[in-house]
């Protein structure tokens, strides 16, 4: 019998009890998932469609989550179209050309996911036999990727980024262009195959201000989420710290906006937020003691619950030091939490 | 002739032009800067008081602003208290021994700035013969304090921090108790020995919920402000990436909250802020051509300028890749822009 509960809450259709997932729900904190990493990379798991699939089921059937998330990385399409991207473990994605202007990226071949990507195609189609819930397919937005091209790498304050934004005004256009045809054709690809849902991953835009979201990355997620729209999945758009985004995000054609715990329930009422809300609970939370954990997500189901469109998650992604048991005594918390 | 500019608009007095500084305003952008650290280090200028009233100076001198800031660290009073940091160039403050309980800091020994930070107050006493502009004393702030020793070093995500906090409530208000007493101590003895203004920084405050803070941070921050409201100096209080704690900051007596480019005038308005409020132009945009940099100092002057209270400054600190001369005409805009 497939859950639905989760596609329900994201159009803002009634649901008989909360449905929850995690943001990286697969991951180190799960002793099978380290065993797995022992024998395997990243990079392999992610290129291996049954290994990719088991990962990605795993907290599904450890945790009891409403929805499972494709595992994978923002960075694999790029490196799918042969620009040289290395994840380094601790780091982050690293490249030792960063984008200095138009020239340094007007040859970059399209990307076509049937030829560049199969595998993971086979993974989306494998676990939408396999799952009795949606799975949600992955990509990374446009300014988060864009970040990485033209820092080198991760960065605090993305000087580089906005620096080149305000300088290349033309550049900038073209490689958002760039890089949401990628996007688009990425996650069209993934819905064809199987996937219900998608969430775009804008990791570090809340380093923007409001009038610089408006100016330089706005038109591209329109764009984004617009043919996303006609492909009738569920859309998603995920950043952190970005609370001050949320005027702008809720002009999107986006179905579901995540927000983290630094954005109240009094926010959204303020700022007369519409669309279907996902989080907020700062994943920190689950290093606490179970009576505080349960606490305060008491606080947030009292705040969200009785919202239409209302998705439990956390602020931000799970990390190793988290106790997988918190993680499914939050799970069970929040299914039994009665909805008034 | 003494420039009181900058000190009447901490206060919300009339002021004939707005007041600008900025964060970090002396170092490896300037020239005069970088020739000195050619010959000593960080920690030999902190600590030679003409060469720390030195480039404490310059900015004013080079830039012309209204205001200079102690050049220091925020590790100063801890390392001077014994506690091993070393400050690792391009990372930051390190430390072998991470605090893991109360134990670890119940043996520390109080703070005292003339016994053991002789070198600072004589460059205050010194810059406060000096300087025709006010000086504003320099310190960390207990949370931001508490997550280099907690962490070990700089983090993305505080999730130590924060563990600590929920797991060890005592440990974490008598550590927060610590470091409140060692700040006011050494803040007080800046204000004895010259300055006019003091600057708490708690960079990474904006990691938390507004309930973290005001359970774990706000009495803290309360008791260090209504101390330091005695002695007659002006408070100013900055974070980054913070907006959604202003509400919690109001409440607090402090005279100026520091704003950074994620919150806006509308959001002044929306929570009813009535502090003297500085920022809050994004840092980035001193590496956008002029008729751009120029054009969003507008668009701040438009809408803070004619506020009780408002100085102009970054949301952040200024960085080694920006011009001196952007710098410079920057201050000259501020100044020259009419009030109406």
């Amino acid at each position: 019998m497939f859950n639905d509960v989760f596609l329900k809450a994201c159009r803002k259709e009634a649901v008989p009890y909360t449905p929850v997932w995690f943001m990286r729900q697969a991951g180190r904190y799960q002793a099978e998932y380290r065993a797995i990493r022992e024998r395997y990379s990243f990079f392999e798991i992610s290129h291996h469609p049954e290994l990719c699939a088991q990962v990605t089921r795993l907290p599904v059937e450890k945790l009891g989550v409403d929805a499972a998330i494709l595992f994978a990385d923002i960075m694999t399409p790029l490196k799918a179209r042969g620009i040289e991207v290395e994840i380094v473990e601790g780091v982050g994605p690293v490249l030792n050309q960063p984008i200095r202007s138009g020239a340094d990226f007007a040859q970059w071949k399209q990307l076509d996911p049937a030829r560049d990507l199969p595998f993971v195609l086979d993974t989306v189609e494998l676990l939408h036999q396999q799952l009795n819930v949606p799975l949600i397919g992955f990509a990374g937005a446009p300014f988060t990727l864009a970040s990485y091209l033209i820092e080198g790498g991760p960065s605090k304050n993305y000087h580089k980024t906005k620096a080149f934004m305000y300088t290349h005004p033309e550049d900038w256009a073209a490689l958002m262009d760039d890089l949401a045809d990628m996007t688009l054709n990425y996650l069209q690809a993934q819905i064809r195959a199987g996937a219900q849902a998608v969430q775009i991953f804008d990791s570090w835009v809340g380093a923007l201000g409001e009038k610089d979201y408006q100016i330089y990355i706005a038109p591209t997620m329109a764009k984004i989420f617009t043919e996303l729209k006609k492909t009738g999945a569920v859309s998603l758009y995920f950043a952190a710290g970005a609370g001050h985004l949320l005027n702008e995000w809720n002009k999107l054609p986006v179905d579901v906006l995540s927000i983290d715990w630094r954005t109240s329930a009094d926010d959204l009422d303020r700022l007369q937020i519409s669309k279907a809300i996902q989080g907020n609970l700062d994943p920190s939370l689950l290093l606490a003691p179970l009576p505080i954990l349960k606490e305060r997500a008491k606080t947030l189901l009292d705040q969200l619950s009785n919202r239409p469109g209302y998705i439990f998650n956390l602020g931000h992604g799970v990390f190793p030091e988290v106790s997988e048991e918190n993680l499914r005594e939050l799970t069970k918390f929040v299914h039994h939490y009665p909805k008034v």
